[in-house]
């Protein structure tokens, strides 16, 4: 098994990674280059590239030879950001704390920046150094998971749901396709591109929708309790748009009850593994977070 | 070899398939499943499935095997053709005859819509029933096909033209990206799905890029000199927009013989190919075609 890495080293494995897979091209395609160049670049955890590689890693796999499939993984989620923000979506004009990607560079650009960044994911993912036959099934699993049935279904129902109060299982319903189905895919396709069998991959599929759960709540919860100076954005947006949300449906202590507890259980699901203190300690991290 | 096909034929395949491809699951999905439907049932002459499938078919390859390629090409197609339509890129309210996706469904379900079948194409793809060593490089030339450097990148240097006029060696380059690399893509794919050698890859592709770039030319002349009711549009809408047009910077007549010419130079890349009617045949009525 590969030694372990810290957080920040996997951060920098990724954002240089990701550097790479953008490169201008000096015409004028380099308008949406840059588009998305800026996306990429504009902060984020990393949450689910950083969970793909250490899932790799646990199952003994190649960290380097799975980085393509963690830097797709987040080529869509960044794509899912982009498309969120314009106006027919959220309207939102800033994006932790800088411009959206629409205000920066139109509406036009933006819409094709996150195109560019959904096919680059795909590009990218089909050209990473694993066999064939190992390679096919995390791109399945890429496309299905961000799909109409995965994360674009989760988009849906909730514009669906918008300014109406919807009951807290629906609203689980479409947080766990919404944003739930990459945490798995990052998860599941960690596994996959180290081999690992059948019993791991449900291990860390556990593990995933656990903390993808808790990780929904917690951005609830920090849009009443958190600082707006910390987040990046204004807080209070949930209620001032009337969204439903975990504390508003369930209360503040219940919500954050059941963040300990769905932590708890992604931390159950982690027995399976030999050296999985990254993954515990990142799933506590996540609970207690404060942007 | 198998036995030759009909364009009807390849037709009734493809809308079959394209029809399995986006089930309803009887959820808040729908919405966007729905709309997937609606723009992948609107018309279309199918010339990229086509096109893959019988380039397969002449390499001695099997269709049926190579169909879920084709119609992740034309799920691609259509989703680009649902984000063009958008109100921030060229704002039409009709494609063939009907309203555009968003003029149906709203801008948000349309623009989910074309994401969704964007996503779902790699999704059907990487299920093709083909050894996963020959399946690899015909996801990665869709991916690069359709990608910042290929179609995406041809939308956003058309972005760049609008309202100004460019040279017709511009006009060629933008096109041969936004329309072109498709075209390409398919055929290059049909070719690689049938395990055929580096001769005829080449050979496709030098079919395609002049059927491609005489397909954008009748396009333009048919926009001036066709009647709306063929098109399903309204004719004279280039000169409308101040759009730049081969007639416009050619002439007609020029642009007429540069049909011509192109389709010439397509039939004569098809002489490595033993069974080559079909292909002859189409790039001869596309060249003469009339909507």
């Amino acid at each position: 098994m590969h030694n372990a890495f810290t957080n920040e080293e996997y951060l920098a494995l990724v954002n240089e990674a990701l550097d790479g897979f953008v490169p201008l091209c000096g015409d004028e395609r380099d308008l949406v280059a840059k588009a998305m160049r800026y996306s990429l670049k504009n902060g984020g955890k990393r949450v689910r590239p950083v969970l793909l590689l250490e899932f790799t890693r646990v199952c003994g796999g190649d960290v380097n030879v799975a980085l393509p499939l963690a830097c797709a993984l987040e080529m869509i989620h960044t794509y899912s950001l982009i498309h969120d923000d314009l106006p027919c979506m959220d309207d939102d004009d800033f994006r932790r704390g800088q411009p959206s990607c629409h205000k920066q560079f139109g509406e036009a650009t933006a819409l094709l920046a996150g195109d560019g960044l959904l096919t680059l994911a795909f590009s990218v993912a089909s050209k990473a150094p694993l066999a064939p036959e190992r390679l096919l099934p995390c791109l399945t699993t890429l496309a299905d998971a961000a799909g109409y049935l995965g994360m674009i279904g989760g988009q849906t129902m909730d514009l669906q749901h918008e300014e109406q109060t919807i009951s807290a299982d629906l609203l689980r319903a479409t947080d766990r396709l919404k944003t739930g189905q990459l945490i798995c895919a990052a998860c599941r396709i960690g596994c996959l591109a180290a081999g690992a069998g059948q019993e791991k991959i449900d291990a860390a599929q556990c593990y995933a929708e656990n903390i993808g759960l808790a990780f929904q709540i917690v951005d609830d919860l920090l849009d009443i309790t958190g600082s707006a100076e910390e987040l990046g954005k204004p807080i209070g947006s949930d209620e001032e748009k009337n969204k439903s949300t975990y504390p508003a449906l369930l209360g503040l202590d219940e919500s954050r009850r059941l963040v300990g507890e769905l932590t708890e259980q992604a931390l159950n699901a982690l027995r399976c593994f030999d050296d999985a203190a990254f993954l515990a300690s990142f799933a506590e991290k996540l609970a207690k977070r404060t942007n």
